[in-house]
């Protein structure tokens, strides 16, 4: 990392983890994507799931893909941060390549809904950092939907309720971004992550560094 | 502001006080103006003191001028955010024009040691975010102190004394910036001022913003 880069650090650190949930349509996976591509230090975390691999995935990157007996083994074993059923498949993040992860000072991005957030909360409360993303209003949520999927009135109206239920969970994050302005959206994410890993409780070698700084010679 | 500043929010938010310590030397004077010259939002705080203004001074600009009877009222009132006596003067923070400042959704800067920012604390928890900057060794703390003072060695092991003792206090801050390279030191201070900018408990208008965006029409 070059001199200037706000995101070098002095002191070794305990990593954290980085939630950011949206309603639909709200832009949060554009902003995941360019944060992860700028960031070395920033990994995307990968869930299992017992649906069947598509053409070209891969397991390990894509997926952990596992069938339904081994889920509800990591289940009964605590070995999920957060899992849900989705229609007839299971998804789950499993926890130790996370906490293996922020045990070497690196950070595990997470895109989940409000009750994924609720789940990783319960499980790993000192260690997690949540931004939900706004849309800048109604009308350019409606609009969005409606670019995106080109569907019906009616698909749109049902979309925009569900959006409407994950934001009435906006106060259970620690951030609230409102994407208006994409640029301005993933500064300020960036601006997020950088001051949370400067935190005085998250770098762990500061007490040696500042006994150094202070001892007589 | 243009479109792509991370420090704009959509939301009407109320201030914060940013506190900034370091020992002499580690270069929180330099990094204090530099955030101070590029954010419209943040405002230095004017100290209060009982000594005579020295030529070109102004009052209310560069301190409140205020006799050593005024001062004594002052503290009587508690109308200070912090006050203490250096050699024959005293100097106080006036909380009045910090609140309206922070009621405005301003952001106000303090430069006080580790006593000044103690005092804060106990009079202002919830709206203060305390950084603490901290040279990247003790050899090149003893380079600055030199290179800025042409002391003798007996008064740059005084100071040395002095910043051991400001640096002992570091665990009573919520951030540590290590100031090797001051670039990066800069773009660090001003990512922990757009990031407390975004936390929720701040964007006061949040609950109507949300409310807007949910509404059946």
């Amino acid at each position: 990392m070059s001199d200037t880069d706000p995101q070098a650090t002095a002191v070794s650190r305990r990593g954290l983890m980085l939630v950011l949930s949206s309603p639909s349509g709200a832009g949060k996976s554009t902003i995941s994507r360019a944060i992860l591509d700028t960031d070395p230090l920033l990994t995307m975390s990968v869930s299992a799931t017992t649906r069947a691999p598509r053409p070209g995935e891969v397991d390990g990157e894509d997926y952990y893909f596992i069938d339904v007996a081994r889920y509800h083994e990591m289940v009964a074993a605590s070995e999920f941060l957060e899992h849900a059923q989705v229609f007839d498949n299971f998804y789950g993040t499993p926890r130790a390549p996370v906490e293996a992860a922020l045990a070497d000072g690196r950070d595990v991005l997470f895109d989940v809904d409000w009750q994924g957030t609720q789940q990783i909360a319960e499980n790993a409360r000192e260690d997690l950092v949540r931004i939900f993303i706004l849309p800048p209003s109604q009308a350019e949520l409606e609009r969005r939907l409606f670019a995106r999927a080109q569907d019906s009135e009616e698909v749109v109206r049902k979309r925009m309720a569900k959006a409407a239920d994950e934001m009435s969970h906006y106060a259970e994050y620690d951030y609230i971004v409102v994407n208006d302005e994409l640029d301005t959206s993933i500064a300020q994410v960036r601006a997020i992550l950088t001051a949370e890993r400067l935190k005085r409780d998250r770098q762990v070698g500061l007490r040696d560094f500042v006994g150094e700084l202070c001892a007589e010679r």
